[in-house]
């Protein structure tokens, strides 16, 4: 299935995409899109499901999510551009969960900034609860997977102090989407192709076939540390392409930006970059 | 007012400290004790609730904290004892809401680890929006000020990797309470005791007085980065005597141990000290 939510910010409904490419909406059966309604969506035939007609907002697929984290440096060609040696095991950081954002809603360039970012990577929705869960079994805790850009302001995270939340969080930094795609419509999630293209051009282009620790591992490591419960979603790494990694001038965003960027199997996104606006928050 | 959230966990209810020090019952009023609540119970009569009797277990005393943020190295003495210059300006990181536990429920050394440690420190509530708030402006965005120990494990932190996320987040390591103190029983949150024992034996003797960032500055740095928002719990730094700060020998918890910590005016907790056992997670 693919799982969607529709319409106004903070009021979306639930709804899912049917073979044709349109939405239904699922307001009827559920009241919001979570991960506990998901098994008994199954038993739904989309075609008795009302229409949703017209060009709607839509919004981050999955409501309450508890806690997105991320995995930083995960892709041994990005490493390789980088510079960077691969890491011994995974780093992990925080997204504040208030970045979360639509696929396709405009990126807000913080007040003060002048080094933001793009990062195309493979999420992972979380279904079930993980505590020291084995590698081996870390796929059965995934609820579905979503398209997700790691939005990412270089200056606030590596030049203000050691830590990088204050680079990962900002407001709109998180657009997810447009579906939750659940596991049995993706073969292997370490085969899928990702692009992301800036004002058209292609600017990273990659497959999770390079992630260094593929995602049943980053589940299984991140478990030994902090419990992962149904709803939180994992973001996986980018491949390379990102704009601190341009040669020979590094690229960041600026207004009137367009990023389009997409994951086989999980849809695409389109996001304006703008300058801060409260109204564009709000509205 | 003193509110809090009483009886086992995950089924808690609201109360608030009456001023004999008793436990009174708000679920007739309000369903939980979140922000949004905490005006309208400014009209109660606390000696018209019903007496809660007996040895209730406390809860984090405010339900749906939504992000929960912590400031680093934030106490001038703090600093001198550790030998590290203060920093320009705040480092904040994120403990993983899933570590938080009530005020005297057990705290759990995770699996494989060496050097779990302590932090008494002031918490505040947010209790409005916060983006790019001025400092002047800041505390009045505050719901209330809690107690809450950030319990830390070392090794996970600083040895695995750069950021702190690893030994920030485990189960447990986040207990808040015993109460939320509302904002017009704290004459200066500038100018709280603050103390930490272990097994009997005083750690950290601190106050608020010695922050190198005081509260207002630190909610209007944060807002300029990650947005706050009303439930969000931001810790804000612990004065001398962590065990990693100990001589000649770093001292680090283990099971047996017990941890007493108090902040005037805010409450005292005390955890015992056991190994990672699920079924005191759950129970």
């Amino acid at each position: 299935m693919k799982l969607l939510r529709y319409g106004p910010r903070g009021a979306e409904k639930p709804g899912l995409l049917d073979a044709d490419g349109r939405i239904r909406d699922l307001s009827g059966l559920v009241p919001d899109l979570t991960v506990d309604v998901i098994e008994r969506l199954r038993a739904v035939d989309p075609t008795t499901l009302p229409l949703v007609e017209g060009d709607v907002r839509l919004g981050v697929p999955v409501a309450n999510i508890g806690k997105f984290l991320a995995i930083g440096l995960n892709y041994a060609d990005h490493a390789r551009e980088a510079g960077l040696e691969p890491p011994p095991e995974p780093i992990f950081f925080t997204k504040a969960i208030s970045c979360l954002t639509g696929p396709n809603d405009p990126v807000m360039i913080p007040k003060g900034a002048q080094k933001t970012d793009w990062e195309v990577e493979l999420g992972v929705i979380i279904g079930k609860t993980c505590r020291y869960v084995d590698q081996a079994d870390a796929l059965d805790h995934v609820a579905g997977y979503v398209l997700a850009n790691d939005v990412s302001e270089r200056a606030f995270q590596k030049e203000l102090g050691s830590q990088w939340d204050k680079g990962k969080g900002c407001d709109t930094f998180g657009p997810v989407g447009p579906w939750l795609v659940t596991p049995d419509e993706i073969a292997d999630c370490q085969a899928l192709d990702m692009y992301l293209d800036l004002n058209g051009k292609r600017m990273q282009t990659g497959n999770t076939s390079t992630m260094i620790f593929p995602v049943a591992e980053c589940i299984a490591y991140m478990s030994r540390f902090i419990t992962l419960h149904p709803g939180d979603l994992l973001i996986t790494g980018t491949p390379p392409g990102v704009g601190e990694g341009q040669k020979p001038e590094k690229i960041f965003l600026k207004p009137g930006d367009v990023m389009e960027l997409g994951i086989s199997g999980l849809g695409t996104q389109r996001q304006d970059v703008i300058a801060f606006d409260l109204a564009a928050l709000e509205g």
